[in-house]
């Protein structure tokens, strides 16, 4: 299956609306990767996948959580985070995508997670910030994306929790842990530019 | 040592602004225990002590967890969490209080926790909402208090975790699980008020 096949096949999949998002997705991954050195290569495919499973009945994205080797926990949690693990798991028994370094990207596109790769980063990010995004705080990730991954990933994901907070939702704690990674990395880094002075 | 000498021992180790802020502690978690139905002698006590080491260096506070067999992690998070654990080291060895029910309330009432005993509930919002306290949203953390005792540490929690997100600043995964809980407990109970309609 080429990409245009592929690409086909991820359309039929979800409304117009929501390919719209894909493709911003899919140009602000390969953007980003060439800007902070990922795999544009893997960021496409992954950024071509990631919502493949977004609009499937959820009962559905359920079923392939319980019934398969994915982390139990999440049905515990908001269903929002379900497709992207069913996701990984189609890419890769439907679409034979068998590098793990994309199916992760996959996987942890809504969650985050400690010690993500910069290709996670990047479709994560990607994800908050693709032209068709317009939350509150949006726009002041796109600023941050300009200078830090990191620092965008992180007013990312404090847009996410806080979202959540105000929501009265459960806060998945993966979520936490990523955040939590990236200002530690953020701060160690400080301290080494800090020591060289 | 009678109850008030260890108020004055209490009082000694804070400036006077402080003990102003434990004294309305007290007032308030005496009351919630007898509004809610936790034992009021406890909370006087786990509230007379529970800010015991808050004004102590750091650097002491930092000892008394990593020489004795309180939470390692701790130590990666922020110091305000500290000063609950080491006070509930210093209750037990310097005051010989041994009833483990106050101890976890003077322990956990920074951060919270899963399951959390109806004591340390009291002495945790108590801390949100007692007289002295003047936060944005304490009033309404005050007004869910009349109401329910979950609903409002679950607004307490949301004020800590929105403060630490306002700051940039990593976020103890215990408060997250504590939230998480409450919720839980919450659409629990109204899941059961609906069976029963």
């Amino acid at each position: 299956m080429n990409r245009e096949q592929l690409i086909e096949a991820v359309r039929s999949q979800m409304p117009e609306k929501r390919w719209l998002h894909t493709q911003g997705v899919i140009d602000t991954a390969v953007q980003l990767a060439n800007e902070f050195g990922a795999d544009p290569g893997k960021a496409d495919l992954a950024a071509i996948l990631h919502d493949y499973c977004k609009y499937w009945p959820i009962q559905e994205q359920a079923r392939i959580i319980s019934e398969h080797d994915l982390p139990q926990d999440l049905l515990d949690y908001n269903k929002e985070l379900w497709h992207s693990h069913a996701g990984a798991y189609i890419a890769q028994t439907r679409f034979g995508i068998d590098d793990e370094a994309i199916l992760d990207a996959i996987r942890y596109h809504t969650s985050g997670r400690e010690h993500m790769t910069m290709l996670e980063k990047v479709v994560c990010l990607a994800d908050y910030i693709e032209p068709g995004r317009d939350f509150p705080g949006v726009d002041k990730i796109r600023e941050l994306s300009r200078i830090s991954l990191d620092q965008a990933l992180i007013a990312g994901f404090d847009t996410t929790i806080g979202f959540l907070l105000s929501q009265g939702k459960l806060i998945y704690p993966l979520t936490i842990a990523a955040r939590n990674n990236l200002l530690r990395e953020g701060k160690a880094v400080d301290k080494t530019l800090l020591e060289k002075e």
